[in-house]
C-alpha cells in the first residue's frame, strides 16, 4: 500500500518554491524555524509529511513531483486559494497568534465582527482536508504528529474518522492565558480546545504553556485529557556541520570587517510583534544615553528576515522598526560608526555567522514558545558570548541559570544588563558560555522527536 | 485633640473645585465613581477624609476652608504638581490603571525607560504623604480606609510608622493576572505587592481580582497576607430620591421627546479605553446591517463623560470614538432618524435619567473592577430595560442570572445579544428586570462599608 507508520502534519512542509524568471518552480530554504528544524529528523524516516501548497508555485511543484524527498513522502493539502487566505491569514495568524502571544491591543481587537464565522469555517475547512489527507496515508494504528495552532481541530477529526490511530498535538506557540484566550469568539474557543483534548496526548514546549492550555479548558469547560511538556532543542550536528561551512566562514569575514575591534551586540528574529525589537532599540539607545563610553565601541547587529506581509499589522511594525533604527543611527551616529545595522534580507549564512562571533546575544521576546535562537547561538559561538534573555521565552525555564535575565517590557532593565553584559570579566563568560553550551546540549531535536512518539504511546 | 476613629484615604476626595470667572474656588459635582459613592455613606460619621487637593482650585479652597462637610472631616494632601502629575498621570493612570485593566498595546507599552525610577520615586513620595497626614488624624488603634491603585504603598508605610492602626486597602479595578503584572519593572511591581500586603486585609470586588491578586504575590514571591471580597453595592436611597427629583423628570421629558416611539438602547461610560465603545458602536452597527427590520426604529444614546484628558492615549480614544459614531450615522442615518446619539457633555440629570428608561442598557466593558451603572440601571429603571452585561465586568458574579451575557471582544456576539435584548418578549422582560433590582438590593453601599470595618477588626 505505500501507507505510514509515522505521519507528520503541519502548515509548512520541508519545502517551499518560488517561481523563477521562467516561471518554473525551484525549492527555497523554508523561513519557518519548525520545518527547518523538523526536516534533518525525519529524511530517511519513511515518514509521511503532510503540509499545505501555500502558493501557486508549491502546488506547481507538487504537481511536477519535486516535493518528494529521500526517504520522507510528501502529501500536499491543497486548499483552495480564499479559503487558506482566511484560515492562515485570518484566523490563524491575525487571531490564534495574536492570542496566544498576548499581542492584541484589546481597546480594538480583536473585533470578531460578522465575518468571524466565516473565517472560522475556513480554518474547519483546511483542518478537516489535514485530517482527509492523513487518514488516506496513516497505516493501521499510526502514529500522527500534528503540530501547531493551525491544525487544533485535526485530533478530533482523526479520533472520529480513525480511532485506531495515535494522534500528538505539539503546540510551539507559548498558549494564552485563560482571560485572554477568553477574547476569542466563545464557541470557536470551545471547539479549538476540544479539537486539542481529543488527541492521544498535547504536548508544549514548556510547564507554563502546558499550565495555560489546562487552565483554559478549565475555564470554558473542556475537560483537557493527557498533555505532556517536552521542550524542542538544535539539531546539533547540523549545526555544527553548517559553522564549519566555507560559505558561513566568508559570511563570517564579511562581519569581521564590519565590526573591526568594536564590540557586538547580535539579534536574529523575524520581524515580528512577539520579537520585541523595538525595545530592543530603544534599550540600545537608553545604552548609550547612560553609558557614554560605549559610544563608538559596540555595534549592533540586527538580523532579521521579512515576515507575514499580507497582514497590514505586520506592515506598520516593519516600518516602526526601521524608524526606531534610524532614530538610534542620527542620535548617537559617526562618520565612521552606525551603532545599529539592521538587514532583513534573510541571509541565513550571515545570520549563523553572526551566531558564531557575538559578544551579546539579545533575544527579548515579550512572549515565545521556547526560541531556538537562544539555543543555537551559544552552541555555535566561539567567542564565550553572552546570552541576555527575556524571562518571557520558553527557553528561559532551561537557560536561567547561566544567561542574564530581562524584563522584555522594560527598556531601562534591558539597558542595563545589556551594560552588564557588555562589562562582563572574561572568565565569568567563559563560565557561563560553557555552563550555556552543556544545558542546550541536554536536550537535542532527536530527543524531542522521541518525546513525542513516546507520548503516542509507540 | 479632634483625631479619628475612622479615617478614609482615597486620591480623589467628596469635593472637587474648579475656579469661576472672579477666579473663586466654587465647587463641581465629583467625576469619579468612587468619591461618588462614598460621600454620602459618611457624611456625618466623623470620619476624616484624607485625598489629594487635584488642582490649584482644590489648594485654594481647603486653605478657604470650603472643604469641611457637615460631620465629615477633610484633610488635603498637597503634593507638589510636578510630583502629582508624576504619581498620578504616568504610574497610577498611564501604567497601574491600564495593567490592572488590560489595557496595554503590549508591542508598543509599556515602555519603562529610565524616566521610570523617577516618576516611581514620585508615586512613593505621594504615599508617604498620605501616610503621614493618616499618621496625624489617626487616633490610637483607629481604622484606617485605604482606596484604590493610586495608595498601593500607604498601608506598609503605617505598618511602620503607626502599628497601632488597623488598615484595610481596598481596589476598585479588577486585578491584572500575573502574566500581565509582570511587564511592570520587577522592584515597582513588588514593592507595590508588599505595600498592600502589610494591610491588615486587602478587599476586592470579586473572587476573580482577589485571585489575580494573590496569583501576582505567588508569582512574585510576595507573601500577601489576609484577603477578603467585598462587591460595592449602590446608595438605593440616595439613587431612589434623585430618580424622583423634577430635575430627572425634565431630563427624562427631553429623552422621552428625542427618543420617540422607537426603542432606546443606553449606554453610560467614562469615554475610557476598557469601557469599550468602540465595540459597543461597532455591534450597534453590526445590529442595523444584520437586522434590517430596526432601521430607524431604534436609538442608541450614548452618555459620557470626558476623562484623563491630559494622556494621549484618551484623546485618541475619543477621537476614534467620534469617528465610530459618525461612520454609524452616515451609513444608516435618515433625515428624521440619527441612529447613535452620543453626547460627552456630562450632565448627570441626563444620564440618570436615561437610566431610568432605557429598553436596553449596554455595559461592555473589556475589563471592569465592578461597573455601578450596571447596578445603578436595574435599581432605577422604569421601563423592564434589558441589561446586556459584559462577562469581564465585576459586576457579572452577583447579576448573570437575571442579564443577557456578552463576550466584549466579540462584536458579532454583541450585536447578536442586542438584537435579543430588543427582542424579548414583555413577560421575560419583567421577569428579568424584577430579578435584577432582587440581586441589586442585596447588597448596599452600607454593607461594603459595613465588610471593610469588619474587615478592619473593628
Amino acid at each position: 500500500m505505500g501507507g505510514a507508520d509515522l505521519v507528520i502534519a503541519s502548515n509548512r512542509g520541508p519545502l517551499s518554491f518560488v517561481l523563477d524568471a521562467a516561471g518554473q518552480p525551484t525549492p527555497v530554504d523554508a523561513a519557518g524555524g519548525l520545518a527547518g528544524a523538523l526536516h534533518p529528523l525525519l529524511e530517511g524516516s519513511g515518514a509521511t509529511w503532510v503540509a499545505s501548497a501555500m502558493s501557486e508555485a508549491d502546488r506547481l511543484a507538487a504537481d511536477a513531483g519535486l516535493m518528494s524527498q529521500p526517504g520522507l513522502e510528501l502529501e500536499m493539502v491543497r486548499p483552495d486559494l480564499v479559503t487558506y487566505r482566511m484560515a492562515y491569514d485570518v484566523v490563524s495568524n491575525a487571531t490564534l497568534w495574536f492570542c496566544h502571544h498576548h499581542l492584541f491591543d484589546l481597546v480594538r481587537r480583536p473585533r470578531s465582527g460578522r465575518l468571524w464565522s466565516e473565517a472560522w469555517d475556513a480554518y474547519r475547512s483546511l483542518n478537516a482536508s489535514f485530517a482527509a489527507a492523513v487518514a488516506e496515508v496513516a497505516n493501521d494504528g499510526a502514529t500522527v504528529l500534528v503540530q501547531d495552532y493551525h491544525l487544533c481541530l485535526v485530533p478530533e477529526m482523526l479520533a472520529r474518522r480513525r480511532p485506531d490511530l495515535k494522534t500528538v498535538h505539539f503546540t510551539h506557540t507559548p498558549f494564552a492565558d485563560p482571560n485572554m484566550f477568553r477574547v476569542l469568539p466563545a464557541d470557536s474557543g470551545r471547539e479549538l480546545l476540544s479539537g486539542m483534548a481529543a488527541a492521544t496526548a498535547c504536548g508544549f514546549h514548556t510547564r507554563r504553556w502546558e499550565a495555560a492550555y489546562r487552565g483554559c479548558c478549565a475555564d470554558r469547560g473542556v475537560e483537557p485529557g493527557p498533555s505532556f511538556v517536552s521542550p524542542l532543542g538544535p539539531h546539533v550536528a547540523h549545526l555544527e556541520e553548517r559553522a564549519a561551512s566555507a560559505s558561513c566562514g566568508a559570511a563570517r569575514a564579511r562581519i569581521d570587517e564590519m565590526v573591526g575591534d568594536r564590540r557586538l551586540v547580535v539579534r536574529v528574529d523575524r520581524v515580528e510583534p512577539s520579537k520585541n525589537l523595538l525595545r530592543g532599540f530603544w534599550a540600545f539607545d537608553e545604552l548609550l544615553e547612560t553609558h557614554p563610553r560605549w559610544r563608538g565601541k559596540v555595534v549592533m547587529l540586527a538580523l532579521g528576515y521579512a515576515s507575514r506581509e499580507t497582514l497590514a499589522e505586520y506592515l506598520a511594525y516593519a516600518t516602526e522598526v526601521e524608524h526606531a533604527v534610524d532614530r538610534v543611527n542620527e542620535r548617537w551616529g559617526t562618520g565612521d560608526w552606525s551603532p545599529v545595522v539592521l538587514d532583513v534580507a534573510d541571509d541565513p549564512d550571515r545570520s549563523f555567522a553572526a551566531l558564531t562571533r557575538y559578544d551579546v546575544l539579545l533575544v527579548n521576546p515579550v512572549r515565545d514558545g521556547l526560541n531556538l535562537v537562544a539555543k543555537e547561538g551559544p552552541l555555535v559561538n566561539e567567542t564565550d558570548g553572552v546570552l541576555v534573555l527575556s524571562r518571557e521565552a520558553g527557553a528561559f525555564e532551561e537557560l536561567a541559570e547561566a544567561a542574564l535575565a530581562v524584563n522584555p517590557y522594560d527598556v531601562a532593565d534591558t539597558a542595563a544588563v545589556l551594560a552588564e553584559a557588555l562589562d562582563m570579566a572574561p572568565d565569568e563568560r567563559a563560565r557561563r558560555a560553557a555552563a550555556l553550551r552543556e544545558l542546550v546540549r541536554r536536550r537535542q531535536a532527536g530527543d524531542w522527536l522521541a518525546d513525542l512518539s513516546a507520548a503516542a504511546g509507540r
